[in-house]
């Protein structure tokens, strides 16, 4: 039976070349980057090329590359660390109802430990007010916290501009940026936004699972979450994992390489999805219009997300309900979204990457409408 | 030029077979293991086997292991988890002063943050003594952390006696045992150690580096260092790093099925090391002789680490002047040892792995030798 991955906001494959540095970077540049001899110096070089490779993809210095075990570690040591070390600055939090859950967490954690948080719901266009989120930011905020990318429905949020009027409001307040599901998919530069910190995956482009970076201006003070050796200037201690390290470099290269024509197959994925989506009954499209290519959410009316993810993935279609980390909970970014329950219900992600077909996109119609005539309701 | 990795207590080159392990889940097993559809479904089977694998290799089930992104992590998470959830039970850290920085400076930390913290030295003799470490044990005792391997002398620590003695004094202190140099090179089992947490290193024992598991006693509380998504129990949330525990899985499991062989081997290696320690001028064992064979610690008196290390580099023979993590200071693992300064400024980490052979110790010697008639102090 052909397999047809439609769930990669969940995660990607890797890219060929970069699984392959890998294991080629497990079995002959073994060094530790620590180390002072040749077999250490060695995986230093591999451990500069692959920051080197990041930054150029992330818009910053190598500087301000830190790599850590992925996106929630990212997420979680820029919340924790800039409310710890920026005290004096202020004792609120804000950000938006519909961050992950690995951004959403550490601020209500946050929240339990004695800070204020401040949530701005999305509008019922499944778009954030920028200028609505921005004006909360008074005296008292220490972090601003805002995703690029909506995880579910592909929203695109406007970070340089949510930047310029917090720090008009408050110079001091730190602005964070989960861009997990932008990375790769939008043209963007961390220094041109401004942001003071900013999460990275490699999973979600291409890159293996256990591999992140945390974009840091130099001027930004983050304390760590782990004590230890000096390995990254000491805000994240620990033997760097160098293999996935190499291939996270390589397949952010290749991404930005690729960046237009990805972007344009991506679009003609889209384009071609939302055109079915009007011609297939009960279908309604839960993403803006607007949202990045990469994610389409539509909701089957009357039909359980479980019950159609199961049917198509008995076709060997493997599509989501929402976000993996939610293990088919119903969605709390689509209610936050004030998306209706019948709608959340019946909720269906699609994501695409730059391996998917038109023929996948018609295939993944054809047993919907196929699902509509024989899941007995 | 012959290469002679003597080095491999800062890293191991990981097993053929477990690189191409990670490089197949990276490419075919891609897919995320939260998923509900079938690449999710095939990505947990993955992860459930590895979990297993590393379970026997603990001696303990599979629930009891939690994955993580390496030794640092793990320790962090032992230390600050089990110093957070359990304030009730006191203020009050016990350690030695010569743990891994990865362990010893999250004690300091939480010692900035109020704990008392106290450490026992080693002894003369090159060993912890257990009795006079368990014995500061009293009623505000939260946590006793100690480490089974010392990374530099080899020392063996008896971790089932600590924690009689400990839980005679309080039955409610928390025993933490820093494992990653024992883990695949002593045979022990975590819960006949009877141990509340214990922590280990995949890129110690040929597993890739960025991958590690933490033991943990099913009533041991341990608060999370991250929040997001509900993997590992909520105890370390973010998408498992798949590739890398697959292919840890599988190193540990080769690790218990070679055991004995390899253990006989790297005896031989040892006992031919401290044979030719005896005949070579200058040169004074540090570790103690009953060390795990795996390390070998000892000083070139009046020639210094660094120089030395060079010299046997350009030889393309590498070894360390200690921990990976220290990157060349002076070991303040020896210092508390009380090793003289002189012993600490020349002294050398010779650490084996199964691939080293009787002639690798030959032609470091042949090398140690030619270095005291070229090298000009």
């Amino acid at each position: 039976m052909r397999e047809i991955y439609l769930d990669n906001c969940a995660t990607t494959r890797v890219d060929k070349d970069a699984a392959e540095l890998a294991a080629y970077v497990m079995q002959t540049v073994y060094g530790n980057p620590s180390s002072l001899h040749k077999k250490g110096i060695e995986a230093e070089a591999i451990l500069t090329e692959a920051r080197r490779r990041i930054a150029i993809a992330l818009g910053c210095a190598p500087d301000n590359v830190y790599f850590t075990s992925g996106g929630t570690e990212s997420n979680n040591l820029a919340i924790f660390g800039a409310a710890s070390a920026n005290k004096r600055t202020g004792n609120t939090i804000i950000t938006t109802a519909w961050e992950h859950s690995s951004a959403l967490n550490p601020v209500r954690e946050l929240e339990s430990r004695g800070f204020v948080v401040k949530a701005v719901s999305p509008e019922p266009s499944g778009h954030i007010d920028i200028d609505k989120l921005a004006a909360l930011t008074d005296g008292d905020t220490v972090l601003v916290s805002c995703m690029m990318v909506n995880s579910e429905l592909g929203s695109v949020a406007d970070i340089e501009r949510l930047v310029k009027l917090v720090k008009l409001r408050n110079s001091k307040t730190l602005v964070h940026c989960d861009a997990v599901q932008g990375f790769g998919k939008l043209s963007f530069s961390a220094e041109r936004l401004g942001v003071d910190m900013l999460s990275v995956s490699g999973h979600k482009t291409y890159a293996p699972k256990g591999v992140g970076a945390l974009y840091m201006k130099k001027t930004a003070r983050v304390a760590p979450l782990f004590f230890g050796g000096g390995q990254e200037k000491l805000i994240r201690p620990g033997t760097e994992a160098l293999p996935l390290i190499a291939a996270f470099g390589l397949a952010a290269e290749a991404a930005r390489n690729n960046f237009s024509a990805n972007l344009a197959h991506l679009t003609a994925l889209f384009k071609h999805f939302v055109k079915n989506v009007a011609l297939t009954e009960n279908l309604c499209m839960n993403s803006p219009p607007d949202s990045t290519p990469y994610i389409c959410n539509a909701s089957l009316l009357g039909f359980r997300s479980e019950t159609v993810l199961h049917y198509l993935a008995a076709k060997g279609i493997y599509v989501s309900s929402g976000s993996a980390c939610g293990k088919g909970k119903p969605s709390y970014m689509l209610k936050a979204a004030g998306v209706s329950r019948a709608r959340i219900d019946s909720a269906l992600r699609i994501s695409f990457s730059k391996h998917n077909t038109i023929d996948d996109v018609d295939a993944f119609f054809l047993a919907l409408s196929q699902a509509q005539k024989e899941i007995v309701v």
